[in-house]
């Protein structure tokens, strides 16, 4: 395969600090998130040019405006690379849960209008921890066929683009050399591979223009003391012990 | 005044444990939330009936989803309220940031076509710390003429009811009488109040029907288990240390 | 079961003087309507706190306008409660007829975005009179199934709360227990009770914070002599005779 | 000026047997229809080929529910044609009352995206009666530049169409030749004769094709005993005795 | 069969000067587009009242700009006497790419709210040739099952007007009589000849009213000899040769 | 300044073989994007890696549907990039003219919501000749007072990025270092600087996973026969001589 990345770039993968090993719910996405925005401040203060939030459940506005430098999500960037391949795209994902948080995405980003009806699919039975390690030494046999299912739904309703809702199965899908839903002409796109040339374009932007994000009052950074007393909060919270 | 409570029901005031104390980030609004689905889950193990999330920066949709009993907040609350006073609503509030957050619940909640363009607009200056004291003794001098400048221009733009976007003035200006803008017939909610009455009326149909919310995939409560690992997760995190 | 009303309320059934019978038709409703909206008025003028229209085929903004006492009616105040309890409502009804005019409420309410594609669908066969008469005595052997089989497809379509859309037949399901769409945790919502607890918070609020309704132009309250005169122009025109 | 009906063709003007005399209230234009939707019935009756509501507050999709030939109303007609001679269209009317049924109106057909963002402005001061007569002789001297001054303010903001919002304004404004806003090149569009001849037209295709209009759930029309029963339903009420 | 014209109407058929006959691609309908302005522009020339474009791949707003007479298209027209027949339409069509030519003028047009979801539907198989050819003949055999299968569908999904999505087989359709999907209700419009009856229309007023279309920026008729410079970019490209 | 282009990364400017040269007008627009298009077959017969529309007025739908490799242009890929800089953008450009143009792209693109509302306005007066040639030696003393009050209105309705609309003079003020909107934090985007970042991440992706676009029925690429047959009957009709 074509190396992902420019030559001259790296990437570290970081992981967080303890993790609620459970994102199939709101509230635990929630606490999640806290551990990924702490990584990505970390990161910042480390010197990198840029952060990747790698899963499709993140806290990308919050951690955009708490940081200086560019700040890519699977998930966003995937959908705006989707509008530059396609009409409508849809994304394919591995359970219920999973889809209503990116569906929130979708709307929260107001990309509505380029998705189809009802924008996030999952595969059917939902991902379990069988299947997860199935697909790391085949996904051929039991993911795909389960992926393609929810795919051809997708097309059915006017999808053009499916981007494949998980950053983990992404990848694999590609291994293998798996790019279209069968004789649709439609690509499976890898998004977390998508996404990633879509923050070096962004860093390229950076360095070019000088240029990273709006300063106007959402993503406005706020000042370093404050991120810091609100970590202490959560930190010190008389609640946990 | 009437008493706002509903013969014998009572409030029990409960304060985060810890703040990030500093709201005008959503950044620091997500580390609040934290500590307050935190308190909401100990008020539902307390026996309360139900739980209202007192501030217009609210989890609002993560603590349904973990709590078993009705969750209100001042803005979804004063927002369903208003949408049965009159045609289209707007939200005056404290600040630039404090607009842009309730703004993304306008959308989030779908109640963009009730209210109007621009829905939540700040009342200029912002709110400080003096402003704040001034306005527990005395809002009628400095408080109420920024408030009412914010609300004329909503009118202009189509509003035919102001919710007071923060629920803290609400009570506020209702106790000294300041209820519709000035010769237009608008009314300036009082949304704490409303949402309360709204809270009560939730409890009612929880008692009456049985039903509190969808068990669909949405707010399907998630194993109590599984929320406590969650909590562990980011109470335990190094990070902090 | 419990008791619908809070401690202390009444309820007063009236009925139209008259009635056009016959509410599958836009025309009939529209005249039938004018009945609904004149005992709205007499029960203002017999002192009544509050105005409850018992159909979801109803006048509400018009009887919202020429009242002063909060007005309620079957499916404003049932779908915001159910924009309370899920993420995405839909209301199964009982014929294509009323299921056209249930939708042109939800267009016209701008609710359009937490409710799924074609938010109002009916049973079919549609109801007649034989099953309204059998779900009198027993709902659970013809009008259940028929109710469910509708419900299924709007669950599958995204919808996770459902609303009973006849003010009739609500109670009457809710009556036998059938509070849940099978093994999917959406709930079923009796709309009519629903309604009239929140018709209870309207009140409530009145009483507390002594607004009802926005006074701006969509609702302000118009010179009773004037809409006496616009009685008589229906009841002395020569047209009728 | 030229003829406005094409040749062979006639119109006869009926008047409502009564009037509320007051359209300025919701509730009064629900009792005006009743009036109108009668005269309808009978000119059907009567053997005309169409019907043409000329007034904006119009019951036109019950009218035409409930009729087999071609209605037509000065506002649906001129909307039509207003998006088939420019981008974004605006209507200026005579009072906000007027406004809000009309914006409900351009809600209701879905015209909003061909429309500027508060699509029905006033003129100000509102139209009354000394202006009306004023302006049967002279629309010059006062009628015409509150009316440029309202749509000035709609070209602000995007129109390029502007409509006549009242079938009485309209051609005396042609009458007069005023038939731009001055020096923009924006069209004031005397609503009422161009809805006439897109009636026209209707009756040309109903002729050429056989079609009126759709005979699926929203227009099918009722059967005439049923018609009649809601007519005697409103009729025969003791209510108005 | 009635004339579709009014007395004293004629039309006169113009074909292109030369066709990129393959009208499945955006590309090919660019270049086609080109040679149908030129024709446009030759029959104001020419002295022609109006123009009609004869087919739904239409460059029309271009052509309207370009113009001073009146311009009206199969598509834009037929899709105004489909909102003025019914609730909600379709468009049933001859192949997919088509289909995607006719989506993207209805959300430019701004008419998807009064269109179903998916509101272009091709036949399956797709036309060609033969259907071509058999359809001149007879359309009962072949054509219109294949045209009925699709239009159930959309009926299915909530419309209640077909428009037939090709200027040629409408008329072939309403020869044989095919003017409603059996059994229920939804007329099946054959668009030419409705979009020619409202040309008529607009001519008619441009006659009374002197209005033909908006001079506001967007369909302002540029200098003639503009247009004309760019038509000798066009022709006197080396490119070509 | 930085390079804008990665290391080993090269453009090389074409120009069309003749022009409108006057893009004032849809009608010229239109024949303008011939020569366009027919720059970007020739550049794909050349063996480029991708094509870069220069331009706002741009044929990129048709032209992607017609290429094999990537398609960028200014206006989408810059505003793309906008809405992972900011909440809601807002397009800062030349003529009225050209904003109309602009703006149809924004709706057709579906990025509504993340713009503003009149998402693009114009300098005012309009950029002529004068301003064209007093920009490249200084953009300071007259072309950016006029930029930057257009911005602030676009500001004062929300917008937190603003993009230059027109591939011309962004770059122009990128040079002289006018980076934001004075003091308000909101960056002023040189849109073709980024864009062409962007169509390196899209040739980079191609690289990578092989994926260009869908070859789902918006963009399959017709035969190219076919293509040439449509640039032949251009070329060849004998309307041009």
């Amino acid at each position: 395969m074509n190396p992902v990345l420019a030559a001259g770039n790296e990437i570290e993968y970081r992981f967080c600090d303890g993790s609620a090993n459970f994102t199939r719910s709101s509230y635990a996405e929630h606490m999640n998130s806290v551990l990924m925005m702490d990584q990505a401040i970390r990161a910042e203060e480390d010197g990198f040019d840029g952060v990747f939030l790698g899963c499709w459940n993140d806290p990308l506005w919050e951690t955009r405006e708490v940081l200086s430098i560019p700040v890519a999500s699977v998930g966003e960037q995937s959908m705006l690379a989707a509008m530059a391949m396609g009409h409508r795209f849809a994304v394919v994902t591995v359970s219920r849960k999973t889809a209503i948080a990116i569906e929130r995405d979708v709307l929260a980003y107001g990309f509505g209008e380029r998705a189809i009806a009802r924008p996030v699919r999952s595969i059917s039975p939902e991902s379990d921890g069988g299947l997860l390690m199935s697909a790391v030494t085949d996904p051929v046999r039991e993911f795909i066929p389960r992926f393609e299912q929810a795919a051809l739904t997708c097309i059915a309703d006017g999808a053009d683009v499916i981007l494949v809702g998980c950053a983990y199965f992404g990848p694999l899908l590609r291994r293998v050399g798996y790019t279209h839903v069968a004789d649709t002409g439609v690509p499976v796109v890898d998004s977390t591979t998508v996404a990633i040339k879509y923050l070096e374009a962004m860093i390229g932007i950076a360095r070019t223009t000088s240029l990273t994000k709006s300063m106007g009052p959402t993503f406005k950074t706020p000042d370093r003391d404050k991120v810091e007393r609100a970590r202490q909060a959560v930190a010190g919270a008389r609640t946990w012990f």
